[in-house]
């Protein structure tokens, strides 16, 4: 995400209406390589906060695909200071794999003066130590299609061709209304402003809770990227939109389908073990000073409720359709059990 | 409540403790008139913001003990100015028996210069124009106990004298933990001093609830001033102190105790009839600038389960005592009906 989104928290709000600007460096890593960037074992770095909802995409689908080995890990520290993302929970302060302190220093690389800021998720040419791609919509679709070489055995097809059309559709409403909805309410400066995100995020969350209550997944009967999308914004909705974001009709533990719904998907290898809620909260509370600016981070709420029954499995569904779960995290990449419900 | 104190909302927080100041003027009004004020029916004029805890508890006491009649009622803007409390919802902008348009005029009839800030809940001498008390610990007790001969028929006994030592224990711990914690909770700016308040804060509801588990009212087995303490802080804690405040475990909803117990009280006559849920917020949310820079006021919490069955009755108690409840409420002190759930 670019310097004028949620979470790189510099400039994220101001008098007027908060406007998430496009990523600026596309390029593809793709398996013809036709960007200049081949999918490659081991050559690529991503880049995440475990605090974005934007970058945890990319560590399901990761997780989901399999491709830990193939693609490696760092993971930024969760606040960030006037330099933007840093690598401060690694020893020294460095990225051990870049070598660089901040994230930043890989924009640098690529292009001097670069307009957009810096986001992440991120993914790094680890030779040269370029930045190749900060696009957050693209990139978990490539891991997903292009990478496929690659995928674990029994890796699941997050974006199956048949179904892409709905697929887009469903992830069109759920970026306006829900992933980047939170944040419009949350940045509002206006009280119009707000009530119209607001009310724009409990109506589509409405329209998706009768969708989920029949069947297990949003599109299909397995678990696509669309799943991934929703459950990224519904992960962090009690901990940080429900009161930071001001997104407080309901708290998701209300809503009886989708609480159940993002328990089901929290409880799948891949989804809640890549999630630090100590990073969500943290970060939230603490980087957006201009609406906390006591930078205090609540106690609450109660996550124990996350390991709970959800019975969803009596809807049907094959999760991973033909495929398997992945298998345990690798133990570099657990997050740590304070961090978890 | 002096300027040091939520409800004024211009220095109530800053790099220091919140701290809560003691009442500045402690004249009492009795029976037998010691302070120079006796109880005097349409001689005293009661000045409340219906979105302070502080002053609803004598709004819940006078609708309570029929005290409408004797002790008329001033209603402040929610949303104070520089010069404090006004009277911005009359017609002129004027009360229209004190004719005062500021609460600060009567309290500077009374002393030049006085050091305290200007607070409700505040009695006024209405044929001086000068302020009496403004000491919202002593007024409410000194409705129930010096009030009497002007109490309506069947009123009750708020604080009957062989409860009182009890009465007093547990709205001490509720003052210090619950009434005031969540305001030591909001206005921290150190998490440390944010965590000490809010962690007091379930405790103290933690303990609450298992002592009204199986009782129906706090002490004995009918409504005290004890009650009425506890009742409108629990009344603003989903509304306001849950998000704004940070007191965020869990929702008063959410608790199966205190839920009912506050639903129970909300639903009887001279509770609910005088919560302005569109006061609370817009106060909180508007004028605690330093917790909320952008004045945006939150649509949620879905209300409307204030008015849903509590099943309380089962535990037996006796609402009145020998009393009875009160008469309706006078037309011109209805809250609109959009302002309730």
């Amino acid at each position: 995400m670019s310097r004028d989104d949620g979470d790189d928290g510099n400039s994220a709000y101001g008098r007027r209406a908060f406007k998430r600007s496009k990523a600026h460096f596309t390029d593809r890593i793709t398996a013809d390589g036709r960007d200049g960037w081949p999918v490659a074992a081991g050559r690529y770095r991503l880049v995440v906060s475990r605090a974005c909802p934007w970058a945890s995409r990319s560590l399901v689908s990761r997780r989901l695909l399999g491709l830990e080995d193939a693609l490696s890990l760092a993971v930024a520290d969760p606040i960030q200071d006037d330099r933007s993302w840093r690598f401060t929970l690694d020893e020294d302060g460095r990225d051990p794999v870049l070598g660089i302190r901040y994230l930043s220093e890989a924009y640098d690389r690529r292009e001097a003066d670069h307009p957009g800021g810096v986001s992440v998720p991120a993914i790094v040419d680890v030779p040269s130590g370029k930045l190749v791609t900060n696009d957050y919509q693209q990139l978990t679709l490539d891991l997903a299609t292009e990478w496929t070489a690659l995928h674990r055995d029994g890796a699941p097809d997050l974006y199956p061709e048949a179904l892409r059309d709905e697929i887009d559709e469903v992830m069109a409403d759920v970026y306006e209304d829900v992933n980047n909805g939170v944040y419009r309410a949350g940045f509002a400066t206006e009280q119009a402003e707000y009530e119209a995100a607001c009310t724009g995020v409990f109506r589509r969350l409405e329209l998706l809770a009768e969708r989920l209550e029949r069947q297990r997944y949003l599109v299909g009967d397995t678990i696509t990227e669309a799943d991934i999308r929703l459950f990224t914004t519904l992960v962090r909705f009690d901990a940080v939109y429900h009161g930071h974001f001001k997104c407080n009709r309901w708290k998701l533990t209300e809503n009886h389908v989708l609480w159940g719904y993002a328990r089901d998907l929290y409880q799948t290898p891949g989804f809640g073990d890549t999630v630090d809620f100590d990073h969500i909260k943290r970060h939230y509370y603490q980087v957006h000073t201009g609406i906390n600016p006591t930078r205090v981070v609540p106690l609450g709420p109660d996550l124990s409720g996350w390991l709970t029954p959800h019975h969803r499995e009596e809807l049907g569904g094959r999760p991973f359709g033909d495929g398997t779960p992945p298998g345990p995290v690798r133990p570099a990449e657990r997050v740590p059990a304070a961090s978890t419900p």
